[in-house]
């Protein structure tokens, strides 16, 4: 079943909504009581689909894969302390977006959908343009005019019919929702499946810190995708008594673009309405996000914070990691200058495990790196 | 001990030699006939460390680690079968190159050598700036000129000094030597140590097979380090008694460079001299392999062939691999083309496990996929 999130009805998955005729955002119910053993995960496959209980799928339904997951998890000597280091950008296509995509398209199969239409400007549509062509969907994604001739061709290698509009990000997502009247509007922040398949990051993180909760999870917040899918994740260990407390979500924005970092500060429950500004982290650059109610809940129920960062700050990030080996784009960033921030605040405990995610590769991010200097 | 492979003089590990006096390359000696149990992997860490009897440390050496390994291994349907691929493109740097940096790094930081110097026209650069970095190890890598700035600043951001030498990739080589004659040549090409670890991806490919090995293994031939890494992986695992057969092993150069492939069919024990034209499988454009004897020897002891593909057949490889979702860099795409090959020679049987390895992220050749077309 499919649920609303805005005004609560249920919806049958045959329906194919992409959103509720309410206008809301929807989300698909899982039985969060069922979590396969230690002794079970020992024989299970080494991607995201070890998880299958917290995935469901129809009998005989095939996993449209190509090898998600299960990606690093590397301890790191940082600063004054030590950090393990999600190396997310090592999936499939360059980003975490894979998993979340794995998991949407394949549901999608099932549904018997065999066309989609994707917006993004970046990581989102090359996953979904490299998935829909193993799984054999006609995909078509837009983006904005200004996206890079790096990213088109990745897009357009898988087999994915490129459109380019001229404008913003907003105009781009304008004219796929019209193109998706007469399609499947797949969109990776609408729909019910995506988080879900977000959130085996999580359950990762659990199983190679040998099957315990770190106590601060940080992750990049644009939408919130990673956000919600670490809350669910810690919700469904919690339901089937794995563990008894949730980690700390640290969920960080730029400041250039921050409308739930304002938000929290303020303690209201909705983002805030924001005067967008560039930012080097265009990954996390939405001005309006979609789920942003359940994003701040979520981080206020599991007793975490938010940090907004500068453009030198994210700037620094990205050498630090870099020094260090990891070579993220530059969105991946806000996370180390998080680190330094918590460090400064005394937040960054030796005798704490701390998690930071790397989200996306810094080969996707040529042209911004070269102008970071 | 290190084994002269052309005059078979041994020399103790802490004489730091790069090569013999002789000229000819070390090899590392290993106990082959030591290897973990199934039971033992099982509670192994998730890395290419998991194989650690085959890779010798100093007691209490803690490895130089970014997660390489356990990359994953897809099964496809392609053509009229079905191919396991493995995924070596995800590896942290975004090359297979990094297994053997991996273990190499943490040799030399175990022999108090503080400071390097590679020469690379790209992945092995990256890898071994990344590794460098993260053992703090002080690394100049020196690149031909033309090298793309996307691969420089990948190398300059993980905090390596970057040298640009005029001419020709073999004129790089001539200044790296130099230069090492006061620090130490890293070169991975002539490394005792980087061939051990690149072997684990094919132990990787035997576990990933549930503890079997294939029928064919098909890689990409420059220097032929993954031949040599494939040959050393299986017969360490017959000589512990773990298998009782050699999986074929397949290598692939491009026909405008391929002093392997001309040796094989002449059946030469050499390398053979030639006139080297450019081809877009620049990873593979050695006309000079340092260890092209050792390499054709290995080749024909597990009953395996070599083949030469154009650059037209390079190009539908990639596509072809592209449009089953997988993004690589066009070196890799010499597999893809054999694959081909092999389905119109009736040598792609459904009877047999085939396995294809794809070695570099397409992430890193965008200039190159731009003007494939
Ligand atoms: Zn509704
Ligand atoms: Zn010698």
């Amino acid at each position: 079943m499919l649920l609303c999130e805005r005004c609560h009805q249920q919806h049958e998955e045959d329906s194919k909504y992409w959103r509720c005729p309410c206008g809301g955002a929807l989300l698909l119910h899982v039985d969060e009581t069922r979590f396969p053993s230690q002794e079970a995960l020992q024989s299970r496959p080494s991607s995201l689909w070890r998880y299958k209980e917290a995935l469901p799928l129809r009998d005989g339904t095939i996993p449209v894969s190509l090898g998600e997951g299960l990606t690093p998890l590397v301890p790191l000597p940082w600063k004054s302390g030590r950090v393990f280091f999600k190396l997310d950008y090592l999936c499939p296509t360059g980003s975490y977006k894979d998993r979340g995509v794995a998991y949407e398209v394949t549901r999608l199969k099932e549904l018997g959908i065999s066309s989609i239409v994707e917006d993004s400007s970046g990581n989102a549509g090359a996953a979904m343009a490299a998935y829909a062509a193993r799984a054999g969907i006609h995909c078509q994604i837009f983006v904005p005019e200004y996206t890079s001739a790096g990213k088109c061709v990745q897009i357009e290698s898988y087999g994915a019919e490129l459109v380019r509009v001229p404008g913003s990000r907003e105009d781009t997502t304008r004219a796929a929702e019209q193109a998706a009247s007469h399609t499947y509007y797949a969109s990776h922040n609408w729909s019910p499946y995506f988080v879900h398949g977000i959130k085996t990051y999580a359950f990762e993180i659990w199983e190679q810190l040998q099957c315990t909760a770190p106590h601060k999870i940080i992750v990049p917040a644009g939408q919130g995708s990673l956000v919600l899918g670490c809350y669910l994740a810690f919700r469904h260990l919690l339901q089937s008594k794995i563990i008894s407390r949730f980690p700390q979500i640290i969920a960080v924005q730029a400041k250039n673009c921050a409308p739930l970092y304002e938000a929290f500060i303020q303690r209201k429950e909705e983002p805030v309405q924001i005067e967008k500004q560039e930012t080097i982290a265009e990954g996390i650059s939405s001005a309006l996000p979609v789920r942003g109610r359940e994003v701040l809940a979520a981080i206020r129920k599991t007793g975490g914070e938010m940090l907004a960062v500068d453009e030198e700050e994210i700037k620094r990030g990205f050498y630090d990691l870099a020094k260090a080996g990891l070579y993220v784009e530059p969105t991946s960033a806000v996370v180390a200058a998080a680190l330094a921030k918590l460090e400064g605040q005394g937040k960054l405990l030796t005798s704490e495990t701390t998690v930071a995610f790397l989200s996306g590769s810094g080969l996707k991010a040529t042209d911004k790196i070269l102008h970071l200097k």
